[in-house]
């Protein structure tokens, strides 16, 4: 029987509003409605959740009952370094008031990991980067990107730190790009508590192979959580797991296996028109049959096929395990 | 002198929200301020205006005495049809009360469009399209969507409609995706009173010739407006004019120039992080620049390089006209 | 049982050059040879073969025997109008003797699609397009591009010609870049014998869905033929078909089968360095698998679903089918 | 006066093959053909020769005979670790046996080096990577990667190997993919006569700002040559230095001037229908234009509105400088 723990971003359980439909693709959620909605879901274990919260009056006890009575825990919090006040970066804002403001923001996010006893402070800086060509002195930008993580994973060495890089949106070119790019950056921080949040959709996109990406961060010692969704490579599309890239989805876990990494499975969808749970479930339902065809792939001859990199040989065994695992 | 006429989107002047800055990229702005924002541009003569106003309140003619005071007339009127209750489409949704409810809200626009003596309704049907593989029946989508644009144009045979394309966004897939696509809907639909707002970006972001693009919609009649800005070729990021792609940028100016095409050289921009005044005056000025070159340019030995596909006397011909004209 | 007929580009069966490993990825292979290779694929019908042979003293008797021998008939004839002396285009040529070159050497392909009682002559003009900004005047090269095949289908109105759009490569940019441009194109030159032979490859990193690109070319009556590959959507790599993109695949299929089109699903791989049976093996058995799957597809459970764009019902009945019919 | 040293890779001047026009773009040339066409170029001063020579009875005095008489130096030689035998990989070849091979070759590569005074050896090794998903472990791949390098860069102490990256082709992943990658492996292998040559258009197509990558290696002390083009990015087409992204291009150049980088300002360009001569001197035009522009430049001004993210201002100082400097 699995043992595989699931989770989502809470942002999954929202509505979502875009540059067009500004008003929404629905009604808004609270909190508290998401987590309702996340308890819902057949298999899910853990949340990531936002703060500060939407709602300012909402307390982390009626957040901590809410997540009880649905039979979740919470995995990471992910600070709002991305809103309109860090429109021009969060660690790298030619502000250093602003910067100061996303430092205070992830040590308030800190002390609510601490709280929910989770495992990550999520960074995200979206807004970190540049849009136009001659807009940056790039020497610098990369200095402060690295320098306000670092400064965050010293201010609280009894936590961890997860980067999730991306390589672009809502900046046109986000500082922390790529697996390799964010590694490079971890290195010099020089620190053990900063790690990476492997995103498979962000790898896709980016032009990455997901699987190798994951090799290259546990090779690093640094693949601290990842999360999966598709995309059809041009762009985030945050579509449902497995619904366009089976195959690489499918290496992905598969190298996660091989490495016995044994983190959680979570998910990062952004189910625009779809109804959420149905969303998750169906995802998560994908993620079982790749677990169960790992349990039945032949990892040796896998191996010896990589071994003399025959393509046929190993698309047949990945082609066996995952389309009789239904 | 100049007697080329500017033109802009006057969402150029909102501030903009998206699905991470959800509290948007500055405070709202009504149109009226818009309209006074718009004003203080230093070459602006018409603007495109989205109907139904945000504030059901406003009245035409607050609108038209802001427009008269600013010396800006309309151009066309652009309906919302991909607010959160077109989610699943306007001419295409599954619900037959929601496309009624596009073609009303058309209608309207139509009569707001009389109202302001503009030249066309802009049917920009961002969330006519697909999300996933299999979601849709490919044969209806594209029927309902011809359907859809040929009702408003028999509705209103003394109007002009004209559609924006787009390949994808806010949809994963628009339906009205590429020049070509839109020209064979147009022809099958048949009637004198549809045509193209060619989108310079929309169309690089595209894969095509902008320039390509322009002279197949005019070799159809069609080409019924346009409206420039830039990109990373991989997504519609509304960058300014001309500021990463000056040369298809000169090279789409030229085809209409060559072609004798006079309308309004209009901007659509989104200037999320940049003063949106500054913007437009950034991108009018090398619109400028360009319209210098032309004149400058040698348009008889640049057709007889191009009669013999000659890449470096077109280039050359090319840089010496823009890049003397600053 | 299957009467699903399967075919292949010869050139399958070739080994291939590129601009780095000029020596090739292997020793060059004759067309006789590459014969009694397809002949040894377990279930191969049909080929399209190049035409002028590489070998000039090569008989048209000596390739109907080894085609005998192998079983195997001839569906297309692919003339090579993309060679050297085509390298500014084959209709497109600023050469009015090599456009005449371009012309002879199609209608020489015709009297070859004759003797084998093939199906079409098959045109890919990847020479027919532009690479720079400003190169060529794109209206008269479009019209050479519809003159070109016109004349063709002219000369030979007892024969179909089938164009295989493609978006780019060798030139940065082919004139016939997609399948709407490609339908444009030939309802302009108005000859019931002009089709398209849509390559899902091409569809696929064009930007478009493969299964709305069939279902429209099927609408306009003019899906004359097709083949299959993989890519990861940014290049025509002309990988194993179903490797990377099997429901997409799928979707191609499922709608070939929705509109009852009964030709034969034929192979366009490059296996550069892969055995080129293995190569064609492997992906006969996973289209043998979509063929199975669409005999247990619940074909009017998917219509309804798609009739209110149910993504997460079509992903589970697509799912359900194939995922159980390895 | 101008004292930047221009050079171009061999390569430029022969004629080219690809899998289509088999029979390549023009007769061959042999290589001193290219170099003394190289000498027709208006201000070349050094060239990256490919080894082995075609012709393996052509000597190193023939050669240096038709560089002396053409003024030209060698810079680099690039020894050709992506020929046939080289198809599954020069350092990651699954066979010891061809891993040994290309160690020789590179040795071989040094030798000449050596004889001829030049720079570096370069090393692009395209054929290493993978196809398909599943095809390798990628723990592996990148270990042999990184050993293979290491073990010439020990070997040769007193020579510096430069590593061109690239995202892909041939491979359909090249494991040298990013300037982040390379820089990541670079640390790894730990010697100091490694780094980097990079290719303006490898970094545009691999989606970086070049600048940025220029940046990251300058501040890594491992900037140690490059070389120019253009492309559409979305693949390596080796397009004339500025005729398509002459801004970028112009912003490249202004972070090598920045940080003081003294080295040559190489062309890596295929003109596969163009004049090579005509072709170079376009680019190099360009490029003296780009010299002339950051004589003009404020670089103070440029800074200050860097530091404040200025995106508008940035681009009017960028644009007078480049625009007035025809």
């Amino acid at each position: 029987m699995s043992t595989q723990k699931f989770g989502a971003g809470i942002w999954h359980f929202a509505t979502f509003v875009d540059r067009y439909a500004t008003d929404g693709y629905g009604p808004p959620r609270s909190l508290i409605e998401m987590i309702d909605l996340a308890g819902t879901v057949d298999d899910l274990s853990v949340v990531d959740i936002n703060y500060p919260f939407v709602d300012p009056d909402l307390s982390l006890d009626a957040v901590s009952a809410a997540l009880t009575r649905n039979n979740l825990s919470v995995i990471g919090i992910t600070p709002e370094i991305y809103t309109r006040q860090f429109a021009k970066g969060a660690f790298t804002n030619p502000d250093p008031g602003i910067r100061r403001l996303a430092n205070e923001m992830c040590n308030d996010a800190a002390r609510v990991v601490r709280h929910f006893g989770a495992d990550y402070v999520k960074l995200w800086p979206g807004q970190d980067g540049w849009d136009y060509p001659f807009q940056v002195d790039h020497r610098k930008l990369w200095q402060a990107s690295m320098d306000g993580v670092g400064e965050l994973a010293s201010q609280n060495p009894d936590l961890k730190f997860v980067i999730e890089y991306k390589p672009r949106e809502p900046r046109v070119h986000m500082s922390y790009d790529s697996v390799a790019r964010t590694l490079l950056g971890i290195e010099k921080i020089g620190l053990p508590n900063v790690g990476i949040l492997l995103d498979f959709g962000h790898s896709l996109y980016g032009g990455e192979s997901p699987a190798d990406a994951a090799q290259l961060a546990i090779d690093h010692g640094r693949l601290f959580g990842m999360d999966v969704n598709d995309n059809l490579r041009g762009w985030d599309d945050d579509l449902i797991a497995g619904s366009v890239h089976p195959i690489e989805l499918f290496e992905f876990f598969y190298t996660l296996r091989k490495n016995k990494w044994e983190g959680v499975w979570q998910l990062d969808q952004f189910p625009f028109r779809e109804d959420s749970v149905q969303a998750a479930n169906a995802a998560i339902d994908f993620l079982k049959m790749c677990e169960r065809a790992l349990d039945k792939l032949d990892f040796d001859a896998m191996q010896a096929a990589q071994d003399r990199q025959d393509a046929v040989a190993t698309m047949r065994l990945a082609r066996e395990a995952l389309f009789t695992s239904y």
